[in-house]
Order: structure tokens, then C-alpha cells, then sequence
């Protein structure tokens, strides 16, 4: 039977929005699989546009939305319009668009709000028994609204290869386990059915990263 | 020894840039095979910004370097400053920037002009006898500037697959030789050191578009 996979992105850039290649990713895996996917975006402003040469804020505005479909070439639909029963499983891709338009993370770390709609979509899948894969920063998604949950956001110390470890900590300040992974692996709740790796919280060669979200894909595909 | 690859980017949307997939697939490919790659995109302004929701151009103005940069995680430079010899090949992924930011080839065909920049890179890189790969939309910049030479951009009669077959005939109108190709086909001018595919100028899954752009970027590898 066909997998129906609703994918969340949260823009189209790695410092504001969705990070391309693991969405891309994400996408490449969800078709070799012959999964049915339909994107979707919340319509809302993201918190800032950053120039991703020099890495700052710019005056500009943009919409979530509108700039997610740079990634689905068009294809997408408004996060209101969400239906969970018409799919099996729900993928967020990371990028900092999850910490800045999903949720308020970027700024408020483990005291975040999330964006209503997602909140809503995250929780619906979780209480209807349907599978969540995230990876990079979406995961501290799932540790926000799912309490007790576990979780790979990569590693817990910092290192070159790591430089993102406080996450990990955060995550296990809000009570959730946190499991290190290394590039190329995947944690499995199967409890609560989420599937989580670290993506690009790793320094890590593109290709790796791509196969690492294929196993991810896969993961999810299998529990839906 | 490594292969050291320019990666010549649009923007960052298939409606007014780089197609998002076909260059995450060239980066995916290239980190896999071990290739060292430096982006690059000139620094001008877009054509246009497309709402690619709607389809439809919006009043905005954008810079083709700075949205480049969303593909290349900020790690990219003004064209100005490719160094030919430095590099032993350059590929080129598609997206209506190659058309509208690239050339005028969206509203002028056969009867564009190529930005200078890019010109002089296409240009240097095929007299140096260095190989050129491209896809979708890109192998028209070689029609344009390298007269006689043999490209694919995938089918030349039109049907729900191949909708830009009119593509193909311009080309030939431009005395170059159109070899039609399926998705997962590549044409190699070996003369020319030339390895084109159609990608997103067919309708075809995404994975397979993924795994023609491998085909191709091997190709090019295989040249260099």
C-alpha cells in the first residue's frame, strides 16, 4: 500500500527557513520509496531574512509559506489545511527555520512557544499513533510538546564535529532522553514513533548526510 | 587525485533560480565521489522574484549571490573571482535562472546574450579543455557559445513528459546537434568535453532526476 507522507518545511534556507539539501533529501528518499508526499508551510512571516553570504538579518520580510515553495516547486498547501487522516507519517526537515518560524527555540531555547499550527499538526500525528521523522533541530520540536520522549539531536559534548551539543542539553532539561548518534545513524522511539537524527547539527560530508536522512525516511516509512 | 569542481549556481528556486534538487543532487554526487567543490553565482540582481505559489513575478528585487548562497549554506563566491585554473571542471545545474539571471534565454530564445561572467567561464573552461556539465535548462548556454557542439535537454517533439520540447529545436536552430535522451540518460560530446541531461525538463520522479544528475556528474568526473 502507498505510504501518504505529509513533509512540514519552514522555509527555503538554511539561517531562516529549511535547510535545502535535507529537504531535498528527505524528498529524493520519499520518492524512491514510492511514497505519496504533499508538502505544506505555515502563511505566516518568518521572524527575519537573513543574507546567507553574511550571515545577518537584512530589513526584508518574506512568508514561510511562499518561500517553502522554492522547495516543492510550487507544490504546497497552507499548514490550516493539514488533514491527518489523508497521511500516514509526518517529515520536518531541520534548518533554522524551525527554531525561527516554527517555534520561537532560536531565541527562547527550551522556554519556546510553537507555532500553533504545528504544535497542532505534531501532536495529532503522535495521539493518532502515526510516525514523526525529524532531524537537526526539528527534533526538539517532539521534546517540547511530546514530555518524555527520546531523541537524537547528535551529540551531548561539544566538538568540532558537534558544535551544537547545548541542544541535546536542552533537550534533556525539558525531560526527554537524549541519545548520541553518530552521522549516519538513527534513534528510534518506537513508543511514541518518532524517528530522529542529526543531519546537519554534524559536520559532516553532504552525501553522509543524505544517506543518513534516507535511513530516517526509511525508519518512518516502515512504523507508518 | 581529488577533483576540484566549480559549481556555478542562478539563485534558489526553480521559477527565478537554481532548480533546488538538481543542485543538491550535483553536491550530493560530488561529496560522494570525494570531489572538491567551490560554488560560485554572479553578483547581480535577478531577472525577477516569482511567487512560486502563484507563478506570477512579484515587485521585489534579489540578488542572485546572496540567494544562491541559501543552496551553498553561505559558503560562495561572486563569479568574478573564478580562477579557471583552479578548477578542473565546471557544472552548471538548471532552473529558470539560467534562463532569466544566466542569459536571457526566457524572453529572448535562440537570440540571447549570456551574462559576461558566465561567457567567459563556459568559455575558458571548454578551451582549456576542461569538462562542462549541465542540465535541464544549462546545455542551452552551451548551444549559445559553443557552435557545433552536441547537447541533450531531452526530448525535441512535445508530449506530457517532455514539455519544453521546443528547447530541442532551438538548439538545432542554433547549429548545434539535439540527441534525444530518456531520464537516466546522459549525452557525452567527448570532443567538446561536454555531459548533458534533461533533469526537470522531464516530468519524471525526483530520485530518478537524482540519479541522472549522478550520471552525469560521474561522467564529468570520469573527463576531468
Amino acid at each position: 500500500m502507498v505510504k501518504r507522507v505529509a513533509v512540514l518545511l519552514s522555509g527555503c534556507g538554511v539561517y531562516d527557513g529549511s535547510e535545502v539539501h535535507e529537504a531535498s533529501a528527505v524528498l529524493v528518499h520519499l520518492s524512491r520509496a514510492g511514497a505519496k508526499v504533499q508538502m505544506f508551510a505555515p502563511n505566516v512571516d518568518q521572524m527575519h531574512v537573513v543574507n546567507h553570504i553574511e550571515g545577518k538579518p537584512t530589513e526584508e520580510k518574506r512568508n514561510v509559506l511562499q518561500e517553502s515553495a522554492r522547495i516543492a516547486r510550487g507544490d504546497i498547501s497552507d499548514l490550516k489545511s493539514l488533514d491527518i487522516s489523508a497521511h500516514d507519517a509526518l517529515i520536518l526537515p531541520g534548518g533554522f527555520g524551525v527554531a525561527k518560524n516554527l517555534s520561537t527555540w532560536a531565541t527562547d531555547g527550551k522556554n519556546c512557544t510553537v507555532q500553533p499550527e504545528v504544535e497542532k499538526a505534531i501532536k495529532s500525528f503522535h495521539k493518532a499513533g502515526k510516525p514523526l521523522g525529524l532531524c537537526c533541530i526539528s527534533p526538539v520540536l517532539a521534546a517540547k510538546l511530546l514530555p518524555g520522549c527520546e531523541v537524537t539531536v547528535g551529540h551531548d559534548s561539544e566538538c568540532e564535529k558537534y558544535p551544537y551539543a547545548q541542544t541535546a542539553c536542552a533537550v534533556k532539561e525539558l525531560g526527554c532522553k537524549h541519545v548520541n548518534k553518530n552521522v549516519g545513524e538513527v534513534h528510534i522511539d518506537a513508543k511514541n514513533k518518532l524517528v530522529t537524527c542529526s543531519a546537519f547539527m554534524c559536520n559532516a560530508p553532504l552525501h553522509e548526510i543524505f544517506d543518513e536522512v534516507g535511513i530516517m525516511v526509511g525508519e518512518v516509512l516502515k512504523l507508518a
